[in-house]
């Protein structure tokens, strides 16, 4: 049977590049384990982003993938970005890329960083507190300052719980100190939560907003930015709103909700636009049988990329394709997929339903691999991180 | 108050090396986060560890923290090592040390690295599976080899669970299966879990390694070495029993529960010998309230080294000291201390007592901090990891 099925497999998921099919995959000349992305996809998906919610401005968080190649080809389709930390500042300058067109929307941020960017010529800060208005009006005089909001984010996969986010009711107060304190009260900013799942998240949020805006006018406050944070999903096996549900949602609630439309409306995509770009290959190096279960050993683990998978107590699911012909179609046995390394946390997949016959040699799949892979990757047990590979004409090396 | 403080502070815990003091460490003219430590102690370490188990030769488990330093330091003083990969192996080599005298001791590795370490001169291998016996006689042909076996690893902080070890009643069959391919029956080991707690788990294991060199008497097959594998402790905020304990115990189990002495009887230290001669210096970056808790914000977080704090539920305590003049003497708040990235998961520590005057620009300092931590660190958010810095006369820089 297996010979007839040679070249067949079941079809991929609509999430997956045709340009990263496994059986193009196999014929790339370098060994496990490699994360390969295509820029054009990664283009695309921009495109379609842009297109959703026009009139909002993209600002790439750049966090999820800093991959230059990626950075390049977001830029080059009219991205900017948003920063978490001077290190990605630094890199965005590399890129010949302006400080004035970034965000810097971490909300507590290093003294020495603000000033930093400040003098590379960023002038928009995020801020959730008193304390950092004085560290912004300290080391960055004179700049203009978002107010971060703490939103409902129980929708997501990966809530950001307490730790940023001003309550609504204590805007007045902070922008009445920003401007004591010689700053430019510019924007609003929220955050939803990681790969949020549905659009009413951001409804909700931008009413939200729109009620603090309505507060701040009667203090003659009128602010320039409303920034919608990130959160917006990408495919991996569960399905998620669309982005042109997402974009319907954010245009009615825009129109709908705020006292006025400030001169910008930022976004800062990031999963969404990188994830399903990129797969990751795995050689198998170990299959056993460990108290009667299937287990699967690959050359690269949760501290090698896949950190995702070990976050949550619900785990992390890939879409999973093999080097094993006729996968998807052939008798499948559930395993346990661990990593490389000598950790028991180490262990990635639990009841992973993969051909019966995989073994060492094989190459697992790993699609909607782009974010938040190699940004969290060390070389833990020296097992190096997967080597970076780029396809695509988009500015791909 | 204050005033009348500086200078003092309360006692350092008996695991700080004097040499890291707090206020030995201030004047250090460098940026945090870094990660100093003493390589002095870490010859300490070695020295007590070898006095304490005479006759038993250490292999440090580089994947805790594969500095060249500290991998000089150790083998200056009589160490050898133990691979978890082909990467560790060539970091060894390149500062000169003899694959011959090296452990490669992952139970599952991926078959290139088993050829490439044979080709440098390794010659003593792990398994706990037919799978790996036959990926050992077809890319080390010849080779020693040494049984994992399973045991309870139940009294330790991360119990391994079962992604390795073989079971004891398949170990007759697995070192028949050996001879037949070729290999050489070289070994027994066994993992009692990383930062065990009590001194029986090495005398139940030793006394299940005795029954399975008994039972492998009767096929005539005597090995050669008993690897009493990782787990010994190092202090943290919690007893641990003195290294001297493990050391009578291991001795007298050697003693009454083999049928036989082997030749080598090894051992892999690696928390052990490292863990408390490091201290990590962590700048504070924020300090908030948030829904009426106190937030610390520093600038090192799960994702640059402190990894082990968010791997477990309990999560993972360090002994912790400030630049706040007469910490532990002054009045104490709780706080939630958290990372710089925007990741609500890279959260450390929950309800850690520290002064309650500590604001930015203070710094924090973990001890014991020299085991797991840049082993995992990425940089995360565009944050770096910590700078390594070393002090002491053995082999520093």
């Amino acid at each position: 049977m297996t010979a007839a099925l040679t070249g067949l497999a079941a079809a991929l998921p609509a999430s997956w590049p045709a340009s990263l099919a496994p059986d193009r995959l196999e014929v790339i000349d370098v060994p496990t384990p490699y994360l390969v992305t295509d820029l054009d996809a990664v283009a695309r998906r921009l495109d379609r982003f842009t297109a959703a919610l026009p009139g909002v401005r993209a600002f790439y968080a750049m966090k999820c993938n800093p991959a230059p190649e990626i950075l390049h080809t977001l830029r080059a389709g009219g991205a900017s970005f948003e920063v978490a930390s001077l290190g990605e500042l630094r890199v965005l300058e590399r890129l010949g890329a302006d400080p004035a067109e970034v965000l810097y929307s971490n909300p507590v941020k290093p003294p020495a960083h603000i000033a930093a960017a400040y003098a590379a010529g960023l002038w928009r800060f995020s801020f959730d507190s008193p304390n950092e208005l004085h560290k912004i009006a300290g080391h960055a005089p004179g700049s203009a300052v978002y107010l971060r909001l703490h939103v409902d984010d129980s929708a997501s996969s990966f809530p950001l719980s307490r730790k940023f986010g001003a309550e609504p009711h204590e805007a007045r107060e902070l922008f009445t100190l920003a401007r004591r304190l010689g700053l430019r009260p510019y924007g609003l900013t929220f955050h939803v939560g990681s790969q949020c799942a549905t659009t009413a998240a951001w409804r909700r949020a931008i009413g939200l907003a729109g009620r603090v805006l309505a507060g701040l006018l009667d203090d003659g406050v009128r602010l320039e930015m409303l920034d919608l944070g990130g959160g917006f999903p990408a495919r991996y096996t569960a399905g998620v709103p669309p982005i042109e549900d997402i974009g319907t949602t954010v245009r009615a609630a825009i129109a709908e909700l705020l006292p006025y439309r400030p001169g910008l409306i930022a976004a800062e995509p990031g999963r969404h636009l990188v994830a399903e770009a990129a797969v990751l290959a795995a050689g198998v190096i170990g299959r056993e049988v460990r108290a009667g279960q299937n287990w699967l050993f690959l050359d690269v683990g949760a501290y090698q990329g896949l950190m995702e998978t070990i976050q949550l107590p619900s785990g992390w699911d890939f879409p999973v394709r093999s080097s094993v012909p006729g996968h998807g179609l052939v008798p499948e046995l559930t395993f346990t997929v661990t990593g490389p390394s000598c950790d028991s946390s180490d262990t990635m997949f639990h009841g992973l339903a993969l051909p019966a016959t995989i073994d060492v040699g094989d190459v697992l799949y790993l699609g909607s691999a782009g974010a938040y892979t190699l940004s969290y990757a060390s070389a833990f047990n020296g097992f190096p991180p997967p080597a970076p590979l780029f396809v695509g004409r988009s500015g791909g090396t």
